[in-house]
């Protein structure tokens, strides 16, 4: 995120990110995806990522995508591993994720989707990398207009790597 | 702020502070009224102070307020330092409080002003507390709709005390 806690700006851009440096750890986001035992993304984080040309990089990891948009699961194209798309209540979509056997689940956004999880109380732990710029307008880290007050406990609070911060709390 | 950058809740409401601990550095906040010159505030945090019946605390300190409302200025009472009330084009009113003397200068909310401080390149530094709560609604630590990107170097991120953590940047 941003210092000023958004996740990109009112276009949808990600340049804010840009300012980071080169000497970032490079093995932690291999760590984050070996340790995850399945996804759950919003669509608009989705789109993002296709409209990007990067297509859908996480194929071989169990995906569930909270979108009413049919047709974006046809633009994500065949995945070693299943891609389901599923809309409505969130808290169902997480039991139906905890069914599936999943334990470690990685929310790869966005902010309207983290918004709702931590309504139902399904984060656990939250990860920021703070960027040191400030977008002053756009999605935030969450999104939500009626969040019950909840107990987190800071884990970590160090630099980062890159002129980047790193913050981690977990629920309590 | 909180874990997603917003200064206070929709309502305006500052509850979401109240998870941070007793053990936090307790000299710190007087630090930084002994090293400042003068105050630039906004109309929305005055008013939120006299709102809860705290008054204007730093009334020995030459004060700034940005307003177009002329009676805010009567609600604050007696000061010993100039309280001003200034209104128009920010640059131009961080040019009138550089020629006042004051070279420290502590910019004491709220997020719109901050933003517009931003914009016209006012900010030197940026020091923000990170509640370990998360908000989802509400004015950011800085709201511009049109920020120039800027470079800013991390000069802190530690945890700071009472389970919030300490960011700290200035200006390249």
């Amino acid at each position: 995120m941003s210092m000023d806690g958004r996740i990109a700006d009112r276009s949808g851009s990600l340049a804010f990110l840009d300012v980071i440096g080169d000497d970032v750890p490079s093995d932690e986001f291999e760590s984050l995806l070996t340790s995850t035992d399945a996804i759950v993304v919003g669509a608009s984080t989705l789109r993002w990522l296709l409209d990007g040309g990067h297509g859908w990089p996480h194929g071989d990891i169990a995906t569930w995508l909270v979108s009413h948009d049919e047709s974006l699961v046809a633009s994500v194209g065949a995945t070693t591993a299943p891609f389901r798309r599923v809309e409505g209540d969130v808290a169902g979509i997480f039991e139906a994720v905890e069914a599936s056997g999943a334990a470690r689940v990685w929310l790869a956004g966005g902010g309207d989707l983290a918004g709702q999880a931590l309504a139902c109380d399904r984060v656990d732990e939250v990860v920021a990398t703070v960027a040191p710029s400030v977008v002053g307008a756009g999605p935030a880290l969450f999104d939500h207009g009626a969040l019950a007050p909840r107990a987190w406990r800071l884990e970590e609070a160090r630099p980062w790597g890159g002129g980047a911060a790193r913050l981690r709390w977990r629920r309590t």
